[in-house]
């Protein structure tokens, strides 16, 4: 019954010549079987640009009524439109996760490279991080709802529920291989992919408001220039004593409700690529983790730069509301400190790609849509920063005037492109170096092993999920993948973590050791320090509002549009760069 | 002597362990080709994503110059950092045409699909309109040269050499699959993409620049706003009589100029795309053109279409200036014709889909960098028309005021966006489909014989190029492929078009045959229509500007931003999808 539905809507899109006039008296099997050999007859290229074109559309509606916030378009009607897609989002996901499962002789490939188990778990961390937000929200709604539009408090009870069920989703579901009703199954994963890209771009536009309206509200304290600073504050009195609180916490949650939704909408985009995707079995094991030991200089020199960000981000923020001589040393500061940061972060950069240099060995070049995204994305994400630092340093070289940080800040913007060109090419080597040979070869393991997920549910799927529903990092469920047949899959779970030595570089000689040592004390390193730099943006300490010199040069519309532009860029690519070089520190 | 210099700049990209120690006493065929072997191991990976990077902050550079004019940075400081990368692009397309066409030994792939005899005729057109522009500018430095800085007459000067160089080069080595040297010639590549990119950049700005001062001086002219002009006339008289002249004919090449630089980077970019590519040989080769019978409806419907539009085009420009009423009117009418052209245009490529569907088959799913970038930049340039369509419909739905174009523009955006949906759809699938089973199977003919061009100088690449030189439109050359060995390549040059009927379609029953004569004829009528589309915007007729609905609900210069992005976009995408109609009119 639930199939037919699936397939009327799937009719809309396509020529259904003889599946609609089947009869269901039919045996469900035969009838499914038919229809789908008719559905698979729509060209996979056309459904991906429909789809893909439905989803940009969606976007651009967002988009539009973003930009068009003023007298006439309200945030009320931005908000409705995100509910709306939100519950749609929902509605599919309810589909997918009752009436996909219930069907049994549907067969669902996994992509193992789609998610890792640590993915997954900092994204439920971060959603908590989201949920606490929404709580925060409606509290907020509580107390000044004699004034605000019930569509304000509406928002958070749906992102909420959005949340929990997207998580469930991710949990369970991402690494699915979409195989049947390809084009209605296209749409729903593309809209969520776009719906989280949407939530992302809000974020983003009330992050940076919120920014502006701070700074400028900074700048007419001290005298300087006098901006008309929009009141955000609603016009009741707040019923409940909390809303100042609710209202100020909100600040610390948005950087992590940001980076949640840019990281599932990449992670649904994955899905999305896969779908109709045959995969390739033999490349479709993952790595296996090494042990840690030897790993004492990189998280050291991590740490130190964790703590010394902290310390700079304290001093930044007090320093930064007081005279314009404080001002300006709380600038020459940081800018000293970042040159410090970035010249350790290229040395470290450098040292790796020496060291992949010193052994040259092909790369892995089968697909993988994952490992092609991240790279895509850490490129992409690359540009802000980079068209901001040119910018900073055209703005230096044809400013007049002369602060104490002018050159600073000139060696800085340098050192930012430098560094993200070294340690783009570090990571994106590090994920497309094959895995060694000691890991490949090892004769005691019959084939790849995999720890951490269970790869392929052909023939008991209903098990399967039920095996990944207790999977947890500490708990590694091995599944022999060479024996992957629709009869018999060996699972070999073991209920603590396996204490038998790994079998990677068992068989090695020494140097590779030292070198994968060092490889993994520079990835750690690296990690760290971008965190460091991610939380320094994330959290206020943005120089280039305040430092004045580009401002001066572009003018201050142009200014903050390239602002605008490139920090959410550069915020994403700090944290996505984390997350890869968590794989690469895995993967070494 | 020569290989080494270019093999010393490859060393530092790499670290080169035995080929530098390597005597040069030894046989220049020996260490080259051991040198070869070692640079080749210098990850491919590496080299695209490092020569990527170099190109984009090259382009992001040139972005920051371009935000920062002002006071402090001048067109002069832009137009510079322009003409040195002009020069090195002149110094590598030198090296590259002197020097890698003596080295005998060095064999060069071709692949077929990266350009066709037409493109490079249309692009030779549009390098010449250039090279009038680029007169033009000289004529109008040397008028005004006493209070002109010399980089505005260098420029021109600088600028016409490039186009002459660069359209030879687009002649003869386009095709190119490189192979040895991979990291230098790549970079050599990926400059000359960026460096025409950064052309195009500069040349959308101009003309939005130009247009905007147009618009706004008409404001004040009619009294709406008092804006501030720019004047951009120099400070000093002009000695000749020609200089308005020069200048007023400058705007209407502008358009020209524009395309040609963003065509010719993307054909940059489908070249860097296949460096160190092994060519499929089975897949490379052309599809054959088919005769043009039946051939009336379509045409006959688009030149309706073209005449009407230039029409269109002079009623609107003429009433622009008058009084508010006939503005409005002709406002009106611009969004009429707009409807019906796009009604028309929906229903041509609706029906071109629904032929599809009834004889399904797979689609060519082999590698073809040349027809994925095609796919890419049609979606990719839909998105400016698409925001600016959705800011239309979220301002029309906002708005207070209702003007008589109001609804006209709400249905005109929607089948902008329906239009471009659709278009893109069939557009994709053409390009994606095999060609037909008469075309491959025909016995008569070895094997896909190819027109135009000579596809692989194997062993004879001194011959090959030469043979290349005299190939025109006119005198096709017909290699056959199959036989391409290192000794003998038969090259079957006939010295007129061979007038033997083609084989496609010869074998195949009547119905596909009326299919493919209803497929040509839409394709002729879409391709007339996007040239009507394109000419309207590219010669003034933008009635997003001077509808007044949209600056009403965005503001200003939020609109003024959504319209410089969205614009230079669409004429691109208009462009863009002429070039594939009329691929897809060739190979149906």
């Amino acid at each position: 019954m639930v199939e037919h539905t699936g397939l009327d809507i799937m009719c809309l899109n396509k020529h259904c010549h003889s599946s609609s006039s089947s009869s269901s008296s039919e045996p469900d099997k035969k009838v499914f079987s038919k229809l789908k050999l008719s559905l698979s007859d729509y060209p996979r290229k056309n459904a991906e640009i429909l789809s893909g074109q439905y989803g940009t559309n969606v976007l651009l509606i967002g988009a539009a009524l973003m930009l068009a916030q003023g007298p006439s378009i309200k945030q009320e009607h931005l908000l409705s439109f995100i509910t709306g897609l939100m519950i749609l989002q929902l509605i599919w996901m309810m589909w997918y996760i009752l009436v996909r499962d219930r069907r049994k002789n549907t067969r669902t490939e996994k992509d193992v490279h789609a998610t890792t188990c640590w993915i997954r778990g900092g994204l439920t961390l971060l959603a908590l991080l989201s949920l606490t937000m929404d709580a925060f929200r409606i509290g907020y709604y509580v107390g000044y709802r004699t004034c605000l539009s019930a569509v304000i408090g509406v928002y958070p009870v749906i992102h909420a529920t959005h949340t929990i069920a997207q998580v469930h989703f991710l949990w369970f579901h991402i690494k699915d291989v979409i195989k049947s009703f390809e084009t209605f199954e296209r749409f729903g994963v593309i809209h969520a992919v776009f719906t989280n890209l949407l939530l992302w771009c809000n974020g983003v536009r009330a992050e940076a408001e919120h920014f502006l309206n701070n700074y400028m509200r900074r700048l007419s304290a001290l005298g300087y220039e006098n901006f008309t600073i929009e009141n955000s504050e609603p016009l009741c009195n707040c019923t409940t004593s909390t809303c100042t609180m609710f209202s100020s916490s909100l600040k610390y949650l948005f950087p992590f409700n940001i980076e949640y939704h840019i990281f599932v909408s990449a992670m649904l985009f994955v899905m999305w690529k896969n779908i109709g995707r045959t995969i390739d079995l033999s490349s479709n094991h993952k790595r296996l983790a090494t042990k840690t030991q030897g790993l004492i200089l990189g998280p050291l020199l991590g740490l130190l730069a964790l703590g010394s960000t902290i310390g700079v981000l304290v001093v930044y923020i007090t320093h930064l509301e007081d005279s314009l001589q404080t001002r300006q040393s709380a600038i020459t500061m940081f800018y000293i400190y970042g040159i410090v940061m970035l010249v350790f972060m290229c040395s470290a950069s450098l040292s790796g790609l020496l060291i992949y240099r010193a052994d040259n060995m092909p790369l892995d070049t089968s697909k993988n849509p994952s490992r092609q995204l991240d790279t895509e994305l850490l490129f992409g994400s690359s540009i802000g920063s980079w068209l901001m630092s040119w910018c900073s340093i055209v703005a230096v070289l044809g400013t007049n005037s002369s602060p104490s940080y002018r050159w600073t800040n000139f060696v800085y913007s340098l050192l930012v492109v430098l560094e993200k060109c070294i340690q783009n090419l570090f990571i994106i080597e590090s994920l497309y170096r094959q895995p060694e040979d000691g890991a490949r070869k090892d004769p005691e393991l019959p084939a790849a092993p995999e720890i951490c997920s269970v790869s392929s549910s052909l023939a008991l799927p209903y098990n399967g999920i039920i095996n990944q529903g207790y999977e947890t990092p500490d708990m590694a469920c091995v599944t022999i993948e060479n024996k992957q047949e629709e009869s018999g899959q060996v699972y070999t779970c073991p209920t603590k973590p396996p204490d038998v030595p790994l079998p990677v570089g068992n068989k090695v000689v020494k140097p590779p050791k030292i070198k994968r040592q060092i490889l993994k004390n520079i990835a750690i390193f690296l990690l760290m320090c971008n965190i460091s730099l991610w939380i320094l943006p994330a959290f206020g300490c943005r120089p280039q509002y305040d430092n004045g010199l580009e401002e001066q040069t572009f003018g201050f519309s142009i200014w903050i549009t390239v602002l605008n532009f490139a920090i959410p860029l550069n915020l994403f690519y700090r944290m996505h760069s984390v997350a890869c070089l968590f794989e690469v520190f895995r993967q070494v």
